[in-house]
């Protein structure tokens, strides 16, 4: 007969299976350029090496290390390489990663301030603590009337924003009856497809975002933006949201802020600003310019899991009014009341996003802030940004290549001048080769190839191999 | 002049911290019942304690770990510690905690099949393993027409079954150009308040979702359900979407699937069962019955990070039609396009949620299913199972207290004879002694004590000493 611990892992096994995953992770990190970046498995292959049934008895577990290293390392993709150049980075860093390990081990909710103050206050530290260290405006700061909040994605952030805009231009009425179908939102054709989705998930419609054209460094135009905002309200609809960019995804185009900022404050529109990866950036005042125009912003957010070294998930979103936003997300059923959420002391982060449950998140991005200190951060994104610039200005020097956008930080867009097949071929060659791994795009109608320098441990010299690299296969390309 | 890889963590020093942290997780592990269970700490105090601005140089590892000793303990819930039987658990293990510790490790994005084909596929693996040790009905599989993705929680779960139900009874209208404020959804005065939550958010609307009256046993009437479908359609509305729920949050009720899958089918809505604890129970067969009537849902899911052991975030989603959920849900811009999408040949999950970026979340549920086994999981739901039952035995032989639901698993709902004031004030000294946490309910129109018992480590002993600190508050309520 079982005892009431059997099967579990006592103390001194998760110490020692503990260790043998910490040394595994830093073993992983030591030979992690000997691996292909994108993985070489086909469709299925890793599913054909599982057994069919799952175990009706424990198996040790080193059995399951030995599984990690012989059945599914060759199906991972090391986005942690730093010879990935592809879409946005997802950085991470020891302390991220450990601070995130104790997240697990003290298995704590969030959802309401009682449930786990500490993860409900640090999170409001960390996050103020970001307003001054971005030069974000004071009213985020939880002190004023706005506030912030980790949330997992960009994607779920640009929903929340959308959302407290449709409740806010309709007066809190779609909450109750429902969208009538005449809200209208805003954003460019260049903006990520995440505001396409959220204008669907929250019964806006796809007809009803527009995508407002971009100028020929693909930035969103103002004069078009208020034109169709005109044009909307004459036809009788209800304007209530526009997505500015500092970054887009394709081809990190700034949309200018403050001149969007203003055509929104004069429509009473909702401006919330996506700076996924290039937020990151604002670490260093140089680059603060590249977002000038927040002061109109009613939400702002950027991705520490993108260029900041925490490791997914880990989303930073702030509203300058955090009663627009909790009006539009909150419910309270009987079982989740409390005393210190009666008080009004308190904030109740479930009243801030989709989810109910929430982990803390924080310890990750207070550990990392601590471990770099601000300089340590700022470092390590002007480094990016200047390998970035350096990989730029080689393309602009090479006959076969040209740049297809500007490079306002860490981004290169290119293209080999021998067109849309020649790139595409180059492209397969090198992320099959597994040398270096890097994503495309299309500009003016071109493929393009996109270099993105934000991994954690990228060099000098991985940005020259890749160079080398792409030059290698561009000489194998038929003139 | 720093180097490159200056402020970053060697490979040695996290193999030397992460020990550290690991050791302190195990240290945590074997003290835990020496802490508060609800934390002491009043509005304020942790923030009070952190320094105002963030350090502008790096700080030693050691620094943070302290920290998070004494600035951090004292602020957190103890919802790890076996005397926790507030709410509904969210358990952890070894396993689940370094499954995760792998997968920040690897530090991969899943949202496509291509970004990381093992990440995909190992989650649709599981998921299929979990089709069979639960018992759920075949179309769920990813060979057949339907398949499963890990989600964060049951309340994303829940949102997405609600938009897919949206868009097929609207064929695909609402996602192009907006609700259109006829959509109609289901749920019972006892659903989740996340069902609410998704109302809105999906534009339906608060008052487009019927709560149906219930039982007396806190179960959904299928009748009332069937009349109110026929009133709404009479008016005009567009009926979509029932949720139907396998242990209610408030007191474990349990919703007659079958009944209610009935009425789903013969007016074609999309059935949506949420079985966000009690699912686990279903990997034991003589619980299953409790779920009858699967073969009508449309979507079910279930939280392996409530009661399986999976820290969170886990929650498991299946669809019957993945094609409906993937059409609702999908969007493809440029730069996401690759070979291995376009083949058709693999799944994409950033399809199957509201994000776009995913973190390798199979990893920890795969560990725990091998770590465990079946028959390891199956027996410590049963002791759960039967520590509640035990608990529930005492309450009806005491002449003071009284049940006040059915006791279908492990959660149980009970009252002090003397009234709201009493049970607050017993619920209140309890709590604040630290030796416990339980939370409320009401149930019908009276305060009501719940006890769940699903902690990891929580034996016979932690049971009997929560009800022998209820006896001894209650004895102090004057009669």
């Amino acid at each position: 007969m079982p005892d009431e611990q059997s099967f579990h892992m006592t103390p001194d096994e998760f110490r020692r299976h503990g260790h043998a995953v910490v040394d595994w992770i830093a073993d992983y990190q030591s030979r992690i350029e000997s691996f292909p970046v994108l993985s070489q498995a086909k469709p299925g292959e890793i599913r054909a090496s599982l057994p069919v049934n799952p175990p009706a008895q424990g198996e040790p577990f080193d059995a399951l290390l030995k599984d990690v290293e012989k059945l599914i390392l060759p199906g991972v993709t090391h986005w942690q390489s730093p010879n990935f150049f592809a879409y946005f980075p997802c950085n991470a860093s020891g302390p991220g990663i450990l601070g995130d390990l104790l997240s697990s081990g003290l298995g704590v909710q969030g959802m309401l301030w009682s449930t786990s103050p500490a993860c409900t206050e640090l999170e409001t530290h960390v996050l103020d603590w970001l307003v001054s260290m971005l030069g974000l405006p004071d009213k985020f700061l939880s002190s004023s009337s706005g506030g912030g909040v980790i949330q997992d994605t960009a994607s779920s952030a640009a929903l929340c924003a959308l959302l407290a805009a449709r409740e806010r231009a309709t007066n809190y009425i779609s909450n109750q009856t429902g969208s009538d179908g005449r809200v209208v939102a805003y954003a460019s054709t260049q903006t990520h497809s995440s505001l396409q989705k959220a204008a669907m998930i929250a019964g806006i419609g796809i007809s009803n975002l527009r995508l407002i054209e971009v100028d020929e460094k693909f930035a969103m135009r103002p004069d078009a933006l208020a034109r169709q905002i005109e044009a909307d309200r004459r036809a009788g609809l209800v304007p209530c949201f526009v997505c500015a960019t500092v970054g887009t995804t394709s081809s990190n185009a700034m949309d200018p802020i403050d001149e969007i900022g203003r055509v929104c404050r004069e429509n009473n529109l909702w401006l919330h600003v996506d700076a996924a990866m290039s937020g990151t950036a604002a670490l260093c005042p140089e680059f603060r310019h590249l977002q000038n125009g927040l002061e109109f912003a009613d939400s702002y957010n950027f991705n520490p899991h993108k260029w900041m070294f925490t490791n997914f998930d880990c989303n930073c979103f702030w509203v300058a009014d955090r009663k627009a936003l909790i009006q539009t997300l909150s419910i309270l059923p009987e079982y989740l009341r409390n005393q210190a959420t009666e008080s009004g002391a308190v904030i109740d982060y479930r009243d801030w996003h989709i989810q109910l449950g929430r982990r803390f998140r924080s310890l990750k991005l207070w550990f990392v802030i601590r471990h770099y200190g601000v300089e340590g951060l700022q470092y390590h994104i002007r480094r990016h940004v200047q390998l970035a610039q350096t990989f730029a200005h080689w393309v602009r020097e090479d006959d076969n290549f040209e740049l297809a956008a500007p490079v306002p930080l860490n981004l290169v867009c290119f293209r080999h001048k021998g067109g849309d097949a020649a790139n595409q071929t180059i492209m397969e060659r090198l992320n099959r080769s597994g040398d270096l791994f890097l994503t495309h795009t299309k500009l003016d109608g071109k493929m393009t190839l996109r270099l993105c320098v934000g991994q954690t441990h990228t060099e000098t010299r991985h940005v020259e191999n890749a160079w080398k690299r792409i030059r290698e296969e561009a000489e194998k390309v038929p003139a």
